[in-house]
């Protein structure tokens, strides 16, 4: 059965495997203090153009919301998010368990809004209510949408202006990277941010996120929150094998360019056929209406996840392309779907 | 240079990297929840004897003690532990950081007492004071020493008159199951243990814990834990593959009883010339002392950890083997002995 | 200066006094395992017409909140509430301190909706998602309104439908039950709550929160919840003494008419002289709109809160009256008002 | 019948149930913002010659414990303390419910041993143990035994080595200040400890402990973290009628003097009439040795606690006075004492 239900439903690209084959037997001190790690994380501040930056391997996306966040806020401070933010709905309340509150500002498309978090900051005024410290943000949005630069610049100046932290979640920043309506460069992101991560499990990797640190107060002791929250791989330099494999090349643009061609490709021909789309999008999520009879039959042929219900008789669909999809799937796809809007 | 510092040094074994390979492009749902994960929990619950048991795969060893402990306990409970426990010295608090304390326990080689056990229990009589609900060992313990069936039972049985649960940390399980000191078979896992994990990281695997919750009273929400602790991986099917591989043909079995031979190899040689053994080994661990001289010259050839000193003039190291350790490295490492010791 | 500005601006009732000065050198065992909180607690079972419950006491209502949530819930559990709740938004994160999410739920006038709740269920259906377990309600609310016996029996359906506890904040609870709004009688609180607590606090007590346990399951080992919270009183019969005093003639009921009452005469005045009332109350806090401009003059005189910015120019804010309020304090607030939209 | 069982068998010394009445009716604002609170901080400022410290007011000694080092500690830290350290066995694990490990320190006499504090510093090196950051003391200990003012500057000296808070728990402080084994005053206090507290339940108040914070690190925020904690007190200006009273005109030290003179004539009683003491003590609390015989008939004619089993016949139990001791039932203790060992 066609699926195009997630962008982790693969391994890995064939350069990591090739590349954890050849470094297989290997012998590596642990826990990521080896060379090849070392050699990654230049890697990745070489693309950044910011040797400043702290670069830490993580396995997974939660986990890593979870370090960062809880590494960097006092007990009482909260992190200020969209309501449908990744830590606010979909990671079973990862952040409230390290004890901070998750504050939801006013959000368009899934992206934050500057005067979202100013109102977040004008009822937060004493010591009977949380304290805000961080905007939480992903870029690619979980709803597929981007930031522009200026928007970024103007989430920056709000963060200055209230002292807050802005991190991105950067799961699917490649597809944000590489997308139509992004001006945004590699170049940009650590004069923008406090603290990102640039997603590997996503774009390639049998799993992998790379969390930078810019802002020298979130840099102490990471290595201990890491540790702690049970996150230091033993074999840790299986994460810079692979990051040291994205980054090299062009492979991490090459793969998230793909994922959101086919994308791209998919949605020009349910736009064609006469499909609505619950909002357009430029990376590798597509969320197109089907009147529920449709969507029946669809799932005969194709796994995918609902999103959302629009009414009574219809229902957001999500179709998710990786950098693994196949032209010929997205072909086979839209062939199904012609028949059933024929 | 030689390492014998860990048994993590190199990637997995060879059946795995070629089922990563194979396996590389099939499409699965996320998760763990596919079907080689269900095949693999099949191929332990078989091995086991024993088919109502629940079965989950994790990442690495302080998550998973940390996601087991915490998952178990109401929020003034305690888990009691040898003082040379892994999750009470090498966890950078993690049980503590999921609000729990870790109560020491009168402990031999490395190994809980039963009247150690009694003791904690004696202690805590009110609500001045934790709860203890739990015990936590590993098998083989951090210094290399292993539970005969016996001594399990009596553990057993303190458990059962003091309502505790009872949890091996079995990180090194196989290489205590193929010890020559231990009479403990895959069978009789779950009739003595509440919970417990048979470790994939240090046998053969690229990384990879196995959960056995054989207890129902722990079994409920374990899945929401998991992810709420950041440790559920989107590409799930991973650790199916490798614990498939790692349970078909006495895979796991053959590993460890390579370590295991490995070491006794190097524990022969070295008792041979006339060092001294902080204790005897049958597992995959050696702490050879050696002057500190010694010590400085064995550097220069090869990596290993300092373990304890001993006295001003003395230091007990650690030489650890794994699947992957070769013959001819043991034979250089005891070339270079008999020169020092000459 | 007047001062309306809450409902804890005085110490204790009379009654309260004398009993703690007639007491004071009687030498009691601590941490409320002595005579006087055994009489006490029987005191309110007797009003409560259920001996079956557990009672403890407790010494604020943040606490209280606390304490009754975590020990309720397993870490991935979380709680529901309305927006204006106060573990949502006036405790500083003490819920999500101690791990656990707040769900909000559909709420109208501060008082939460069976729907609302239906609605929070039907997103949260899989591990990726918090595991809701709660329903928080305050009764009289923050807002100053109370619940009818019907809307509580709702509640109380759809909590048994979906499998979850629910808990009454009783801060101003006598408020509550004396409002002329209210048909619920201190006889129901059993058969719909599984826990709630009863304010004394803001009710005539120095200080002190009765937590009655219905439900057996939240029985177990509370103790041991308050202890660990830093809640156990170590002179715990001072809660005994308060608590006996209430809940003897009818002490409770009559402090908390009085508050109403006071109230209820501010508010007819003011709706006399034209004034608007963000909503009607009829328990002890009350909201009137009032000018920017009037309020201004107003902070000369009187002590008030300012709750909530209507349009540019207009504020509602809150007065609360008390046990303690004297009438001839309402004749004058009343007097200068007229003053002011003379 | 008598007791001698603890120092918070009854409730306030005189001067604070006088001040309590005669306030009882101000209207005052909530949480401690008040002027009596204010008024009580300088008090104790004055008598600390130090006017750039912070005053809080809290409830009780567990409370106190876990906002102070959970406020203190980043999550990854941990607190030394002695293994009779009331944080390490008698608050139900308060520490580690926010997070952190209590690392023990070797110590005599419940006394803390810098040398002791050096050994946990050489042992935990790395991100994969915990971070000690802090070290906790009480003054008077836990087994009544008074630090001198030379072994706390030895304290702070390796603290200051080893970039170490150090706090001190005074629950029993006043009673260790009018030790005649102590040469500390109170101005030694704020060059000594970075934080601490001035324990009022246990020498005068019906509740209370007063924290000071020295160290400016430690300021910040502080009352989120009370209010988190669910320890704000609404009538906060309780706190600090209590806490004006106790330092003025010296009624502070005067309790404390009653309660150590009281224990002095009941220790040289005993002593006189032969019975061992467990260690001599120059504060309130005692520690005779009786046979179990003795112990039985003596429970019939007073209260007190089982302290320590010495062998299989005799108990170490424990008597203790407080600031209201009536000197005639230290003499009918006595009386009853040298009955059973006539």
């Amino acid at each position: 059965m066609l699926s195009f239900k997630n962008d982790y439903s693969e391994g890995a690209c064939e350069e990591i495997m090739q590349a954890l084959m050849k470094t297989n037997l290997n012998q590596t001190i642990g826990y990521g203090c080896d060379e090849i790690c070392q050699e990654a994380k230049t890697a990745i501040q070489n693309k950044l153009h910011n040797h400043a930056c702290d670069i830490h391997f993580l396995v997974g996306g939660t986990q890593t919301n979870q370090i960062v966040i809880s590494s960097a806020l006092r007990p009482y401070e909260a992190v200020i998010a969209a309501d449908t933010g990744h830590i606010n709905v979909h990671e079973t309340g990862a952040i409230e368990a390290t004890g901070h509150k998750v504050l939801i500002s006013e959000s368009k498309d899934g992206k934050v809004l500057p005067f979202g978090i100013e109102d977040v900051m004008k009822l937060h005024t004493d010591e009977h209510m949380v304290k805000p410290k961080m905007v939480y943000i992903s870029n690619a949005t979980e709803t597929g949408s981007v930031y522009t630069k200026q928007e970024l610049l103007e989430l920056r100046e709000v963060c200055d202006r209230y002292d807050l932290y802005l991190y991105m979640d950067g799961a699917r920043f490649p597809m944000a990277l590489m997308s139509n309506d992004s001006d945004v460069i590699f170049e940009d992101l650590t004069s923008i941010f406090d603290v990102f991560y640039l997603g590997g499990t996503k774009c390639g990797a049998l799993f992998g996120e790379a969390v930078v640190i810019v802002c020298d107060a979130l840099k102490t002791d990471f290595r201990y929150s890491i540790k702690q929250r049970g996150a230091m791989l033993a074999k840790g330099r299986l994460l810079g094998v692979q990051f040291l494999e994205l980054f090299k090349n062009d492979c991490y643009e090459r793969l998230a360019s793909h994922a959101n061609e086919m994308a791209q490709e998919l949605q020009n021909g349910c736009i064609k056929m006469g499909m609505q789309m619950l909002a357009p999008s430029s990376t590798n999520q597509l969320f197109p209406i089907l009147s529920n009879e449709k969507k029946e039959q669809l799932e005969k042929y194709c796994l995918f996840e609902d999103w959302k219900i629009i009414d009574e008789d219809h229902t957001a669909i999500r179709f998710v392309t990786s950098w693994a999809t196949r032209k010929e799937d997205v072909d086979t796809l839209l062939k199904i779907l012609r028949n059933l809007y024929a």
